[in-house]
């Protein structure tokens, strides 16, 4: 069959695909410039369409007109609060165990602070080595204050590290998608391994909220964080999120007490004292603007179901990678991402020793995914805003630019600024 | 003199003093709602007019046209240092040694953990009982961390202190306004007495930044955080800053080691090494929409001089204690912000057992200042957007409350919600 009739084929089958998705609607939610295949909602989502007119809102009457009472009037004060809920709503979490604000690395310190402090006398920190370097590097960081050692254990092998050495394990921090190929790990099984050792958990979801059908609660995680600005959609630096688990709120100890956290904060206190509950997991004030951009963002969910949302996912990549196979075949790519659907996440990622200008001549075509050194483009696909005809066209481009040599245009070459 | 004949001499000098004001022309910057008198720049500034366009722009073409390409079409990347230098700019800091981002809370702990370890054998950090809650439980978490000890001297006795035991204080972290009273101190005075003991100078400058003509490369500060959404006017939430002086920044030594602060950040190395320069103090994708109105904020300030927003200031809050003077006497009210200009803040506070139901009161007839318990009421002035006018208003309006008793209706009597 020739690469024209293979593409007939596969467009035929992006149509009809497209034709039956339930979730065809949601892309109405989103804010997609004309003419742009975007395939970068891992690394910042697209404008959901409610954001404009909460930022709006939240500009010119909450800040603008109504000043310093809205935090009273316009319910700012418990924002942190409300906006978490809405996440954990789509990680698997009851209410009152999550909480927005800050970085996704503040919140990630402040966790596994308190975490090591629930495990004294245990020495190891268990994190991957193929962890997003902030992981890693905080995790150094709190080891070093905390007097406690990180060992690197891939998460393939995390599970029966700690059948040998679990007992001296404080904490496993681990991600669900590893960020570059789009690994999917089991949760449950790493999660309940931990816990046969006596260790806590923690995840760091960045690559998997919003996008997997996460279920905190129902395998027991002790403590996850993640951003709002990937799958979550909810712009630039959007706030990030922490989930305690209730049975740990009250033992919470973190590093970074400040008064939005106290159990009496406008009391002026000079000690001190916790609040109650998941509240405790408050620093300070929040940005408030990205925090309620993040709160319209999530609304792009409202009637969605995870689970529908993980069947179009990994409909999507299982189609990138069909498409891929056929139509990149002889151009020396391999897969860097698992065939298994339970092993995937919400990502295609390929190997070529020529991925940054491949994936540059692909932005210049309106394609935008992105590249990962050495040698890694990655696609990522949110099923709220991708279709079908996205995933093809993606493939089919990059099928006539490394046919043609379009890559090795000296404009696409690396600069040295970042990508 | 009658009250009636007081107001009408006030309400002339207001108006000659408005008629003459030299940064008259720059409340024209600021979308303040008609009506309203706002005394609560300290606490949430008014929203600059430069705001809404930029945050407009920031949406639809940087996030949602431009999208991921934004980092660096749009220069996101640089940001937290672009801002940083804005505010440097406002606090006689020499570019290159601030950077944006994070909360005010976030900013102190990196810089006081950073600070303790460069005075490695020295006990005690020093910090100030009636300092702003979030400093005091801060300093603690750190102290704990890291084995030393807080002692809490005020402000008025720190230098005395640092003479006689100096020798083992690590760091003095003060603020040079007292949130409370709007009381001022002397920060080149503390500064060389720290420096004299060996030790390391933090400044909290949430109360100064934007109001005080803060020279903090001229004293010699070695640290300095603050807000930006009091006296910068960058919205609910708008990033803080943090400033390093030059010298220290090679062996700044932060616990936060977010991968935004890496050499090499997008090279996505398993362990970390610090950035050069205040590059090193990033440390994770910041609150982009705040940010950026943050950097908006701050064109307020183009062509003004912190001289004379300090010389207006003070012609304010005189004025202000004036009027209280006359105008207040015999009804329960006393001072609580010093009369010498060089001992007072942008603020005047004044305490009465009242406080609650009188700034409610003032609140529901549109002249916004704020309380703080038990007994004091607040008045912030920013001398980019109050008048003369404004402040004989909202004078004149606590006369009449306080004369009338109005705040003793049923409406204004304190609720169990927060303030």
């Amino acid at each position: 069959m020739d690469s024209v009739q293979q593409l007939k084929e596969f467009a035929a089958r992006a149509e009809a695909l497209d034709a039956a998705d339930p979730l065809a609607h949601v892309r109405e939610r989103f804010l997609l410039p004309e003419g742009v295949v975007y395939l970068d909602g891992n690394s910042l989502g697209a404008l959901p369409a409610a954001v404009p007119e909460a930022l709006t809102d939240a500009v010119h009457r909450q800040w603008g007109t109504d000043l310093i009472r809205s935090w009273n009037d316009n319910d700012w004060w418990n924002a942190p609060l409300r906006v978490g809920d809405a996440v954990g709503a789509l990680i698997g979490a009851a209410p009152g165990q999550t909480v927005a604000g800050d970085s996704t690395s503040v919140q990630l310190y402040n966790a596994l602070v308190a975490a090591v402090r629930l495990r004294p006398g245990r020495s190891l920190l268990l994190t991957d080595p193929d962890h997003f370097p902030t992981d890693q590097y905080i995790a150094d960081s709190v080891a070093r204050l905390l007097g406690v050692e990180v060992r690197r254990v891939p998460a393939r092998e995390a599970r029966s590290v700690l059948a040998a050495e679990g007992f001296d394990v404080a904490v496993a921090a681990y991600a669900p998608v590893d960020y570059r190929t789009g690994e999917a790990y089991d949760m449950a099984a790493l999660t309940s391994a931990t816990h046969e050792a006596g260790a806590l958990m923690l995840w760091d979801l960045c690559h998997a909220a919003g996008a997997l059908p996460v279920q905190l609660d129902a395998i027991e995680a002790d403590f996850a964080v993640g951003c709002g600005y990937k799958y979550l959609s909810g712009g630039p630096g959007a706030p990030a999120f922490l989930y305690v688990a209730e049975r740990h709120q009250s033992s919470f100890d973190q590093p970074l007490t400040g008064w939005h956290g106290h159990a009496d904060p406008f009391g002026m206190h000079g000690t001190y004292t916790p609040a109650p509950g998941i509240a405790r997991a408050r620093i300070s004030t929040p940005p408030l603007l990205s925090l309620l951009a993040l709160e319209a963002a999530l609304t792009a969910y409202d009637g969605v179901e995870m689970a529908a949302v993980h069947e179009k996912s990994l409909a999507l990549t299982g189609f990138f990678q069909e498409c891929a196979d056929v139509l990149l075949d002889g151009f020396g790519f391999t897969a860097a991402t698992p065939r298994e659907p339970e092993r995937r996440g919400s990502q295609v990622a390929l190997r070529h020793p020529e991925a940054y200008p491949l994936v540059a001549a692909l932005v210049a075509r309106g394609v935008i995914g992105d590249m990962r050194a050495p040698d890694l483009l990655r696609f990522g696909v949110n099923a709220l805003y991708v279709s079908y005809g996205d995933v093809l066209d993606c493939v089919r481009q990059l099928h006539e630019i490394v046919s043609t040599g379009e890559h090795r245009e000296p404009r696409f070459q690396k600069r040295s600024t970042v990508t």
